[in-house]
């Protein structure tokens, strides 16, 4: 691929915790249902799977956003879920439930028959969609490619979909932990290469969700999601030094868990808004960027409300990060709704930037 | 009422740290679906609220568990909700659905009309189920009479239901914070009369739930849910030394506050599973009790994996309270569900006082 040089690499530089001119900004869910513009595109292409499934549509949904605001960075529009579909349990959606498998597993010799997908061929569609954004993108931002982490893929695998309480991969992890663990492991194996196919089709930075390990004691997070996410971090092959492709490992309820996470050789760790931002820069003392954490719902608060808790979630990072605003990159702690308002979110990465120059 | 001594009070003593011969136990929603007998009385009485409506028939579920199980406190069977329904608000459940008000409050003219209810006129069915309920027990276990928290009650009474993000309070938060402090402080001077009203028609220890003060930033429990909770905490009269009635704060996700709730003036914290209990203990270094942790979900697991997670809870605490075991109430960190098997209630409550005797 011809190589166009980033026009803005303040995001990236942010994840080598670099100096920048001010803090760069893009939110979890940038490219979603929330814009009259993705609706269109929605409704034209029958489904959320057949857009993510068609690298030409991936893309434009992928580049709406970032032609409203000036975000820093995009992100792959795909789904947490593709690694399992291609496994072969079957992802499908249903109105207003979420994703669910129409094959799940729940034993292990259910496990047993599972293997890492070619990414080439089962995963051919992320990899095009990859390709795709690249040379739309033509260097205007960095393209963040991702994945589910091992643990929540298994969530949904187990389960079948969503759940309230995790009560059958619980219950796996009690009665047959060595099957858990066998799943979670080739997982492992799958993300790793996923993620490796996704920066070699162009990715340029990549960020695992673990979005269900706060669902776990500390114990168990500790024996079931956390030597997953370690795995990934020390086996993904990312290159050097500037050239390295950052990794962030977010996840939800990861509270407890940010000084292990910053010890696990990932480039970046973000961050829900359970915890304060600078609590966790001092907890995390300068070994990873932080991303995050604005509560989502606080886009449902007024223009000047939103503004408000920026300033103060921007701040709260620098008083933890001995006064220096470098090493953080402006997120929400979650996805974004269908229900929230752009021009909220016009208001948000305004003040970003606005607040945040130095 | 003639006062019949108590034949158990080691969860009153533990709530006091006092040494008792092994720690007490008891599980939330232990009466519940999960039992065929409580199945058979909810099919004849005809609904949950017609159960919780009806003194005598919340006295035969609330003993039901004991019945089967020697558990040491009984919990008056009833709905965190009942103050917002005699409020006006009207409590009704969809199946499958939770709980629901058929006249949300989402402005502050509606907040303004709110008022503390009578307690015994429009909430008397709880204290006649608190004052039947003392008489039934005769003395086996402490009754513990319970309420939602301010917050936590705001919680449904604006969102007019459950919640997955609490968009509509949350945009009040942000939008209207005189309206919301409005609401929280009607709702805590109804909660203080509520728990004494209680504690006067028999209840030996009262529990604040804090269901959903998890969902809050920092900052924002700092601002609207944990200032009420020291309120009812200093607040609420309830006698003093060995006479005292104990107060119990549970909060699903209090982990990052449990210094603050230890120092509201309240006899007890109640933990869920996402902190491990001897941190807990070590935070709060025995200024109060502590009531916790197993994960519900652990409740699926065999026997056999119950027992080691139980033993493991009571030593984190253990180790985490000099050496002690005094000080601990043993129970989930969540509430029961349906579908668990009271064989390994059985087995938990068996494990608990087996391993913890002294």
């Amino acid at each position: 691929m011809a190589i166009t040089p980033l026009k803005n690499d303040r995001f990236l530089r942010a994840l080598r915790r670099e100096p920048v001119d001010h803090t760069p900004v893009w939110l979890m869910r940038q490219a979603g249902r929330y814009l009259p513009e993705y609706r269109e595109t929605r409704k034209r292409a029958g489904s959320f799977l057949a857009m993510a499934k068609n690298p030409e549509i991936a893309c434009e949904v992928t580049l709406q956003p970032l032609a409203r605001f000036p975000l820093d960075a995009a992100i792959l529009f795909s789904d947490i879920l593709t690694i399992p579909d291609a496994m072969g349990l079957e992802l499908y959606f249903v109105e207003g439930e979420g994703p669910k498998f129409r094959h799940p597993v729940r034993d292990a010799a259910a496990i047993a028959k599972l293997a890492v997908p070619d990414m080439e061929t089962e995963l051919r569609y992320v990899m095009d969609a990859v390709r795709v954004i690249r040379r739309e993108l033509d260097g205007k931002v960095p393209l963040i490619g991702f994945s589910g982490s091992p643990w929540t893929l298994a969530c949904y695998m187990v389960e079948g979909g969503g759940s309230k309480d995790y009560a059958r991969i619980k219950a796996m992890a009690h009665n047959d932990p060595k099957a858990l663990h066998a799943l979670l492991s080739v997982n492992t194996d799958a993300v790793i290469a996923y993620l490796s196919a996704q920066r070699a089709a162009g990715a340029q930075a990549l960020q695992v969700f673990d979005t269900w390990g706060g669902v776990l004691s500390p114990a168990m997070y500790r024996e079931f999601s956390l030597p997953y996410l370690t795995r990934i971090a020390r086996e993904l092959p990312r290159g050097e030094g500037s050239e390295r492709t950052p990794l962030i490992l977010f996840g939800k309820g990861n509270a407890t868990h940010l000084e292990t996470l910053a010890d696990s050789g990932a480039e970046g760790v973000g961050v829900d808004w359970l915890v304060e931002l600078g609590e966790a820069a001092r907890r995390t003392g300068g070994k990873v960027a932080l991303q995050g954490n604005l509560d989502p719902a606080t886009l449902y608060g007024s223009p000047d409300a939103i503004r408000t808790e920026v300033r103060r979630a921007l701040d709260s990072y620098r008083d933890g990060n001995n006064g220096s605003r470098d090493g953080h990159v402006f997120n929400l702690g979650h996805g974004m709704s269908p229900d929230m308002n752009p021009d909220h979110v016009a208001a948000l990465v305004d003040e970003v930037h606005a607040y945040s120059a130095r």
